[in-house]
């Protein structure tokens, strides 16, 4: 049995029940776990953890790749089994907990955790917990739909859990490209230079004798929670298309663009969408999560390769996708975030990066993270490594939310996530602000004109006449800047009273 | 005449007045300068142009490396030469202009304002005015003590101004590697993997026929106006010694530690220079500006090779090395700034970063730029492309400014150009705040003990703690989080009234 996933004749004893694997994680411990957007994660042993917390002390610095799916964020939250959490989180009773001061949340740029574990400034892993497709001969491990941080957390822990998930298809293997930065004092370029190119191996290699347990399980991930193109989002997709036209136009793009990347959800799923009506083709993504509009993408005719580190598919998608993976596999490879994710990489292909805002000011300043400037919603993830080395950064977001009372444009956002040097353009329903080669004054008065709501346009705009009348680079009312959240949280509305 | 310094024969007749030359350039145009750091900038040109502009109108885009010597930035500010200046500067008279909106600031990240200029995001350049030791037989052009943006500038300007400075040794001659990026689709890596890797050419390539004049000068390089370290400046240097010593302790650095970066300035050249009288030893640096710190170093036997991209020395810094330049230059390299800043190399060679914060926050987002939340200083420079990516991230200030009515440390910075993605290390003359993997909460509590000055540690932790109970994240009062800003303007002191 499990012959065709465990290939290893060594391991196959190494089958234990989810409790027993999760037994070598003890109080205290530092755990790296695969998942990444909600696809790929460990499902069993977290779980097991889980139920064991009721009924003994159990704390644990959990590092993973990014959010988990299958709510085993929300239940070990619950069952106050994490310390700490690195690098991203997308659950509310998580959230919960990190803003009740209970979860120590480190919010990081998704391709810098595995530097900082390499070189133990953070950690060490004591254990790793992998899902796999399978075990090769010699004990690498195949992981599912996302690779994340997997390769490093295996590479680095003293002791490995491997999740073998039978659900997971044995047609993954061959879709991923393990690639492992050498050690310093020399490391060598990474030697990719278009999202299709393969430079490392189809599995993680790790030594076969540090496999301390495996569980076989057979869960699927969950469906992505992403909504479909909706009136704003289509209008921002609109913006965005256009803006490319003019660059094709003024020649500094060609038809096939350069290689995309889009953030996370559902408006950044819609821009995405939205290539399928263009005049663009033979399209590449060098991206993180793959969404359901790369295979659009793909079956438009539009999209020739794809490069990320997870698949996070709507269950629609899901079941029209998988039938036919072997056709869209030659187009696709899964690599380490830090690969996907790393500066050296963006900067090179010159990508295209399209992320969403939770608020932008006057200046081009993007708060991605924290609602009111105090609140975590989910963390950076990798907006931060494409957005800085782009070659063109693009943020979207619609302009009003709760109906009117939020304006997501602000005279001074609440937090800073990118700051004014690495944001090129803002999009709103209401249109676009290309803010390259400008001044701040520059900015603000493209921002007024074409990215706020009219609801809040005369506001934002009398604040700005004050503002300049005070001069500065960057004209500010300094005790009036963060008012309007001062008044949303005091009277619930940043409208005007 | 001059054959030693212009040997393609063909370009001696080029040689006129810096008016003539100047005539090249009219009004509206966008003119690209050598100057990095008060190190080789084009000297006669500019003052030429500001001549000019008495008598007719001429306004053009000025973009440098970065900050110029010789009051250069001055003289055009109050000629009013200057519409928009690009990426950095230095200069009061010109700062000045600049926050009363009159010139038009455009404040990158070093690295990038090339790879805008070649991609024509911003641009075309055309003019580029360029100051060389000499141009070779085939018209290569040979920087002086800085190389900054020159080499694109030359490349993809349509005229190109040279500026033989009669002043500058020969000697500097095989001191520049200058390596462009290959064009995309496809870029190749950049094949530095250690500070000493020449990869390039020792002269900028051009096509001679595209110098349409020569201007010879004589005129020296400003001196550095660093001062020399003190109270305060030794301490962050000791705070710093510590951490490294900890660091080596614990395996996580070699006594050659890493490739060292300073930022501009008189606290991180102290901190260098703090290096002398330390265990570390076969020191290397891949920074952008050498100071007086690195001859130092070379001097006390600790410093084994630094790349930068310009020398600018103290006078009596610069009389002591200039006779035996000689025996530097093998272990020396100034590369162009896209090269010398590069997230791809600063990533891979694993740096040690320490730059200058304005002011820090609770949290560790750093500004660097902005007096008051809203005046310019100089610009965010190469900091961002050095904290991004390195290894370690250090920021240093004294915690007080203007005999205490300014605190350095603050509740929340009034503009961000560090975020606290990017900040590992903080350092004050109180002490140091290592913020690695730790969250928000647990960073302001090492700040408030580590950091802040007393004369504002009841303040800041009062702030904090009513902060605290309302919960979050990262807790804020949203409503007086730049209080202390806003009192500073009213009443000229943060402290307590």
């Amino acid at each position: 049995m499990h012959r065709e996933r465990i290939r290893h004749a060594g391991l196959l004893e190494k089958i234990v029940s989810a409790e027993e694997a999760a037994s070598h994680i003890r109080n205290g411990m530092t755990v790296g776990m695969s998942g990444f957007t909600r696809a790929g994660e460990a499902k069993a042993v977290p779980l097991a953890l889980a139920a064991r917390a009721r009924t003994e002390p159990l704390k644990i610095t959990l590092i993973t790749g990014a959010s988990l799916g299958n709510d085993l964020d929300k239940q070990l939250a619950e069952a106050h089994v994490l310390s700490r959490r690195i690098p991203f989180q997308s659950d509310p009773a998580l959230r919960k907990a990190i803003n009740a001061g209970e979860v120590m949340f480190i919010d990081q740029h998704l391709s810098e955790t595995v530097e900082q574990l390499r070189t133990r400034q953070i950690g060490p892993v004591d254990v790793a917990v992998i899902e796999a497709v399978a075990i090769t001969e010699q004990g690498g491990i195949i992981p599912t739909t996302s690779v994340g941080n997997s390769a490093s957390f295996a590479i680095l822990a003293e002791k490995v859990i491997v999740e073998i998930n039978t659900s997971q298809p044995l047609l993954l293997e061959g879709l991923h490209d393990i690639y492992i930065p050498t050690r310093r004092p020399v490391r060598h370029p990474i030697p990719i230079v278009a999202p299709e190119n393969r430079v490392g191996l189809p599995f993680i290699p790790i030594d076969p004798a540090k496999i301390a347990a495996i569980v076989v399980t057979s869960k699927l991930d969950s469906s992505s929670t992403v909504l479909p193109p909706d009136e704003d989002t289509r209008a921002i997709a609109g913006h965005l298309t256009d803006l490319l036209r003019h660059e094709v136009k003024l020649g500094r793009l060609t038809t096939t663009l350069q290689p995309l990347q889009a953030g996370i959800g559902s408006i950044a799923n819609a821009v995405m969408h939205g290539l399928i009506d263009s005049p663009f083709h033979n399209l590449t993504m060098y991206s993180e999560v793959l969404q359901d509009s790369t295979f659009d993408l793909f079956d438009a005719g539009k999209l020739d390769f794809a490069s990320g580190s997870s698949i996070t598919l709507s269950q629609a998608k899901y079941q029209a996708v998988l039938p036919d993976f072997a056709r869209y596999k030659q187009r696709l490879v899964l690599r380490p975030q830090e690969i996907s994710n790393h500066p050296e990489i963006i900067r090179r292909l010159g990508v295209i990066a399209v992320n969403t805002a939770l608020e932008f000011d006057l200046y081009g300043n993007v708060n991605s993270t924290h609602v009111g400037g105090t609140h975590m919603m989910n963390g950076i993830g990798g907006s931060g490594d494409f957005a800085r080395n782009a070659y063109l950064s693009v943020f979207v977001t619609k302009s009003i939310a709760k109906n009117g009372a939020i304006s997501s444009v602000v005279p001074m956002v609440s937090h800073v996530d990118h700051t004014e040097h690495d944001v090129d353009i803002l999009i709103t329903e209401q249109g676009l602000a290309d803010l390259r080669g400008l001044a701040p004054r520059e900015r603000a008065r493209l921002v007024i004109a074409n990215c706020v709501h009219p609801l809040y346009r005369d506001a934002l705009n009398d604040y700005y006449e004050r503002a300049l009348a005070r001069a500065g680079h960057t004209p500010h009312l300094i005790e009036e800047a963060l008012g309007w959240h001062a008044a949303l949280r005091e009277r619930g509305t940043m409208l005007p009273g």
